[in-house]
């Protein structure tokens, strides 16, 4: 119990479900405080109650708003999650777009929505994203459910690209779509946003690789004679 | 601590600085035991108690051997990783091979190494490979020692690639082992062998997608267009 008093408890859980719109900008407001610190000096050494000062709130009133830090964390990327599947909803929903421009258009908004939300995103996909599966808390069970919706949108257009042509059938859509979100959910082993590449240039990149391969047309061409690998093996 | 006695710790270091060949058979054993339960039951399962069971040891004799299971995974992977580097440097060192062949080759051998030695490659990843970098006990600075060694050869077979006209010289070396690498790595978090596919398949396509991409070449002739974002954004 992150609480200070299960009174404030009670009085954050009334507030909520009486739907205020006072309550609801204020607490918007400690979202959008708490990103920020997460982001400037990260999530691990952010206190609840920095984020109560950085919101103009003092230290028992943060409690209305907020049970923990975690509970924030979680807010965030329940928030970047929700932003992912309407931008997928209103990119299946545009008649005149092919499978192969939803997916292009969908990983490049999803590679930016992470460095725009880093490190919460980051946070996320290192230590809750695994767990949600199992985990029986309300915004475990809600995360799973939208995750699989999310999932489903990705995998439908990876098989437009297949039934309308652009993308090899010898790969199973399921196969497809780990190589291609694999490369991009990865990055959060080794990309820090503000080093060398926006991350924008890196989801280019990886777009273009997953598309039209890393070879060269030379290389493609020697790639046509099968390598020999008992050559290196016998 | 996980040792039952400060008394049977001493021993176990006194054994181990001798070289002492019969100690080692038996270790080698004990990893073994444990490798095969860590496979049958899972690591988190798994108790040290069960290995000594496994190994023909008693309760007591078990401390002989090892301190705590995480001790017996920390040498699987190390093993696996040693394994790897020894793997890296014999295809460096044949000269009749291409820097690509060299890639193709080390890539297909750690998914199958990942495979063979799966959970304890799947724990290593999941729990501990991000935190090699900032540990300071004697096994995780080796690790990390080794894993910049085989790193900084996986890089120059890229840069061999590079140089000899078959892999795209627009994406940085840096960003092809990344695209590369992060679709094998990323599948500590849905490939489960035994499943559908083996470690094999999943490896070779996925150097399929690498190499040639994912497109037909009737979708790379459309590709060649390039696609009006602003459709779908604006």
């Amino acid at each position: 119990m992150n609480d200070k008093s299960s009174n404030i408890s009670k009085r954050r859980r009334t507030a909520r479900a009486k739907d205020n719109a006072d309550y609801v900008a204020k607490r918007a407001e400690v979202l959008r405080a708490a990103a920020a610190l997460f982001k400037q000096q990260g999530f691990h050494s952010t206190r609840l109650v920095d984020v109560a000062r950085e919101a103009g709130l003092d230290r028992a009133t943060i409690y209305y708003y907020a049970g923990s830090k975690e509970e924030l964390l979680q807010d965030i990327v329940g928030g970047v999650l929700d932003t992912a599947i309407a931008a997928a909803e209103e990119l299946r929903a545009n008649a005149a777009l092919t499978g192969m421009q939803r997916l292009h258009h969908i990983f490049v908004t999803l590679m930016a929505s992470y460095e725009e939300n880093y490190p919460a995103t980051f946070v996320y996909i290192q230590e809750q994203m695994h767990q949600v599966g199992v985990q029986e808390t309300e915004w475990a069970q809600a995360m799973m459910k939208r995750t699989r919706l999310f999932d489903r949108m990705l995998i439908d257009f990876i098989q437009e690209g297949i039934d309308e042509g652009d993308l090899r059938s010898d790969i199973p859509p399921r196969l497809h779509e780990n190589a291609l979100f694999g490369m991009l959910n990865w990055t959060h082993r080794w990309f820090v946003p503000g080093g060398g590449l926006t991350g924008y240039q890196v989801a280019e990149s990886f777009w273009s690789i997953y598309t039209g391969g890393a070879l060269t047309d030379a290389g493609r061409a020697r790639m046509r004679t099968p390598l020999v690998l008992s050559a290196v093996t016998g």
